[in-house]
């Protein structure tokens, strides 16, 4: 089915999603599909109008596309099973359900009353099954249990959901056959509870009403590991929803799992109500709605969708890549891509000649088995550094699997005395969290918001073991200013006579971006940081270096300095500069060219940046 | 299972992998485990040594880990199937093996000689849908049959595979089971030739030698969508390879799939040679060697390591997240980021005016159906531009459902009026092919290998279509160039009298990387590019424009200059410059002061790029 492209000539100013495109194609093929008949044996769902079709597609960064009767309400019926039993599993535990049902395959149609061989049923997608879990939830809660599923499946679609009375007290009145499989699951000690109070829950859970967009989201929480995308709410743990999706691919079709594994390879449930939900992990949820059933009580049009996603755009469960190699966004030593402090002479010598001990490492993406696997063979390959900085503010998601080789990883590394430093990870994230849990014992692990910060300290670190100190209450003179290099002494007494020795407190704004540049400063000691006004740090200086220089070029001041700690400089005003500057040309010139000298240095820094992200 | 680390106190240099190390001590601890028994029905099985045990992990991106006993050769067995039946689907189409070979599980054991109602084997995983398979295939082959089949298992493996004789020997000898099937299959038609001929290449085929290193690979191939991580063939295509897995899944481990897939996750098949292969999609293969099998014929260690691996790491098929959002690495427009060319004033205002009409977009990882979506998305949000580039250098791989939606989505740009550049697609790669399979009869792409080129491309255009012009014969006057702004006539005509005009030809090497820097050149006409040795190129320069100019800073040229074309400039030797500095102090000054600000302009377009592909 491809799409036509009836849109070429409409007066759009913006661009239409594909998906889109292919769900209303979808819903325009399939509606004059007019097989099938909407359900009869509970005589309140008869009542639905067989002409609505709606379709609504939930992607795992919370987007809800939405075509025709996507907020139609019907009742969920059979789509309720696997929300239950992910529930009973995370309320229950996973032993105390696992012991009561099975989790193979029956081959039998939904409603069969057969057990297996030990009288427990086959699993919880049949009646069996879902009336023995709804029987364990309502024996751990009693009255509240009904509220406590609402509320669930309410957390799934993301906002509160209600029950069709009409339709409860139909399927109540007629649910016999339902009644005597409680009763048979009571004579084997499945159900303990109420049997008449444990299908009156049973038959309310059927008639929550929901909708295709409902569905969709709901789905689209299986696939995201539990995660409500559009919430962003944890509504279980990924081990319920992954269990709960292994029952749904094995038997969610009855009769029909091996083939629609085989052909449309998307875990899916139906409900005799005229929906279909499907779950792609890591990709979409889709829900459908349309009341005309076909012999297997499957929605004929809901069908049509499934198939038609999996086969158009081959989608597949089994059918997934990744390159674990895309974790990595840049790998560099401290040489390469040192951090924003400006550093003496002395500092630079032991940093240059010890560059590659502190080895930086930016990751993208999920920290994935796979990838944390990848990261720990680069790490070994390579001559081991002091200091390993893992920036992770591009990381979106960790899985268990990552966080635990992440962990083994560390602990390997803080055997062999390598420190590790964690940079961009916002405290008490999700991110943060998982790492925490996974490396709270670890003495070697210590993290940093920002990179540069992490950098900066790993340099310091270096710095001191190898003999260099950080003084930063040592005093200065112009003379040891790179910006007057090549000065002679007559050149400098000149110039120091038209300085000011300004003094100030940690913290103080210096230069404020946005004001005329009207002086030029030399940091006589103490540290300050040069900022721009959205707070992205560009320097940080310390005594003997120039800043405030660009007033040489520029008459407004671009960026913000503020000290760091208790500093001196020297001012000089650029009126008393243009004038030095007349007096002595060569000397002037000699600023000029070194000036030029420290932004080409710079330059060389920022495009050897672009070139590490660059190149992957 | 927590790994020990025994290894803080060995006196290793690197950091070992933990996954290694996982399977290290999987090693350790099963090997106690001796319950059990070496396979027996076929003679020539039970003389293996109960005591190997071999392990091997294979990535997809190609590292294959291996402890134990991982190059001991055993035979194949039944973990021939799923490689069988993904060349029958490959070779006869999935038309015609569908036909003869269901796809739901049987519930039965692997030597069942029931077919199903249509009397088919029930799946391609036992006996009868295996031999049918290797019968269709023989069918089609005659002699060659054997052949075919065992260099297909050889490109799963990555090298050539032999055949056990005595093994194949004793299996032709005992195989009576199997020739009742055969026989019964002849008799529903399945089958269509000799019977002996297709038990023949079936002996051979279960007697293939394989070691624990080659089901790794082997296993990781069919995780990896069919391209063999170590060698890189592409052995299968994706859609054989996903109804594989998907039999497997289902089918795979027989009367135990629905307890696998619910509590392993990873689609697994065994052998009775002692072998387990496992294979987790977008991540690993597993294989594992240890001949004493458990009462259904598993390998009871190699269970267990199926088992350990995917409770340790939480590891499940279903249990998957990705993020979309991961996809796009930077989204700008050409005036946060222009080309590398330096464009004059008027190319200047009309691109500054119109800077939002080129979008570009990087893109990183995988084209999934996911990450598609989200770019249209994206675009869709914003006002149209007149061009997107999308760069794909960082892409490695595309699924066919990317490809797909991006083929709708450049049809709805067309359709827009929008034009497409592609840039960082090597020519004839993988992802070139499928991009031009899906977007060949689009009129609206255009692609270049550089981003770069892509850039000053789009930038050209929409110089063009705003009334500018690029005018490469123009002859401009050094009065015209940005170096030498703020001098005065005289100034400029001692500056003249020092200068020879060169002519270049098309090609011609200008300045050479490592030559002493001797000489400024200003840019007559034509236009010359600045490479870094490494290929980088780092500026496009036009008319008017200084090149060689860092002269002024360093003593060796740090880049090569190359005419792009037919070029004339104005030669100033540097011994010559240093006279006119002496005379001419302030202008010398004012030159440093221009170089200076050029710099810093070059400066801010560097960091702007920094912090684009940093602020993901």
């Amino acid at each position: 089915m491809k799409p036509q492209s009836p849109l070429a000539s409409a007066a759009w100013t913006r661009s239409k999603p594909p998906l889109l495109r292919f769900l209303n194609d979808c819903l325009t093929e399939f509606s004059a599909e007019t097989s099938g008949a909407v359900a009869d044996y509970i005589p309140e769902l008869s009542k639905a109008d067989p002409a609505y079709f709606g379709i609504s597609l939930a992607t795992l960064d919370g987007h809800v596309y939405e075509v025709g009767d996507s907020r139609v309400p019907f009742t969920i019926q059979s789509m309720s099973k696997p929300f239950v039993f992910a529930l009973a599993l995370d309320m229950l535990g996973a032993a105390r359900v696992e012991s009561a049902i099975g989790v193979e395959p029956s081959g039998d149609p939904f409603n069969s009353i057969r057990l297996n061989a030990e009288n427990h049923p086959f699993n919880p997608m049949v009646n069996a099954g879902a009336i023995a879990c709804t029987g364990l939830i309502q024996e751990s809660k009693g009255e509240a249990a009904f509220e406590e599923i609402r509320k669930a499946l309410g957390r799934f679609a993301g906002r509160e959901l209600d029950v069709d009375e009409a339709v409860y007290t139909s399927e109540s009145q007629t649910g016999d056959r339902n009644r005597a499989i409680a009763y048979l699951l009571r004579t084997n000690a499945v159900i303990k509870d109420n049997v008449a109070a444990v299908l009156d829950v049973y038959f309310r859970q059927c008639a929550v009403l929901v909708t295709a967009r409902d569905i969709a989201v709901m789905a689209a929480t299986l696939a995201n590991r539990g995660v409500n995308p559009v919430t962003g709410e944890q509504v279980m743990t990924p081990y319920a929803i992954s269990r709960t999706l292994s029952v749904m691919t094995s038997s969610g079709m009855y009769d029909y799992a091996g083939e629609w594994i085989y052909r449309i390879g998307i875990p899916a449930k139906s409900g005799v109500g005229g929906g279909i939900l499907a779950a792609l992990p890591a990709r979409l949820g889709l829900g459908s709605y349309s009341p005309r059933l076909d012999k297997h009580g499957n929605s004929v049009r809901g069908i049509k969708v499934c198939e038609a996603l999996s086969s158009h755009y081959d989608l597949h469960m089994l059918n997934r890549s990744d390159d674990a190699r895309n974790a990595i966004i840049a790998d560099y030593h401290i040489g390469q891509s040192p951090s924003r402090r400006v550093r003496r002479p002395q500092e630079r010598e032991i940093l240059t000649a010890h560059e590659d001990e502190v080895r930086v490492i930016e990751l993208v993406g999920t920290l994935s088995l796979s990838a944390v696997d990848y990261i720990s063979r680069r790490l070994a390959a390579r001559p081991r550094p002091q200091i390993v900085i893992f920036d992770l503010h591009r990381v979106t998601s960790t899985t268990r699997a990552g966080a635990r080789l992440v962990a083994e990883a560390f602990e390997e590394l803080a055997a062999l005395g390598v420190t590790v430093v964690l940079s961009g990870v916002k405290r008490a994230s999700r991110e943060w969290n998982t790492l925490r849990e996974w490396t709270a014992d670890l003495k070697n692990v210590r993290d940093f918001y920002l990179l540069d910060t992490a950098i900066e300290w790993a340099e310091d670190q270096i710095v001191y073991r190898y003999g260099g100190s950080i003084d930063f209450h040592e005093t200065t003179e112009l003379s040891e200013q790179p910006l007057l290099e090549g000065l002679n002494d007559d050149e400098l007494t000149d110039l120091a006579s038209l300085c000011t020795i300004r003094t100030y407190k940690s913290g103080q704004k210096i230069v404020a971006a946005g004001d005329p540049a009207d002086s030029l400063f030399f940091l006589r000691s103490g540290a300050v940081h040069v900022t721009l006004p959205d707070g992205v740090r560009l320097a940080t200086l310390t005594a003997g270096m120039a800043f405030g220089e660009m007033a040489l070029l520029e008459s407004t001041r671009s960026a913000d300095v503020l000290a760091d700690m208790a500093a001196t400089a020297f001012e000089v005003p650029l009126r008393d500069f243009e004038r030095f500057r007349q007096q002595h040309p060569h000397a002037s010139e000699r600023i000029m060219r070194n000036l030029a000298q420290l932004l080409a240095d710079r330059l060389i820094v920022a495009n050897a940046k672009v070139d590490i992200l660059t190149s992957t």
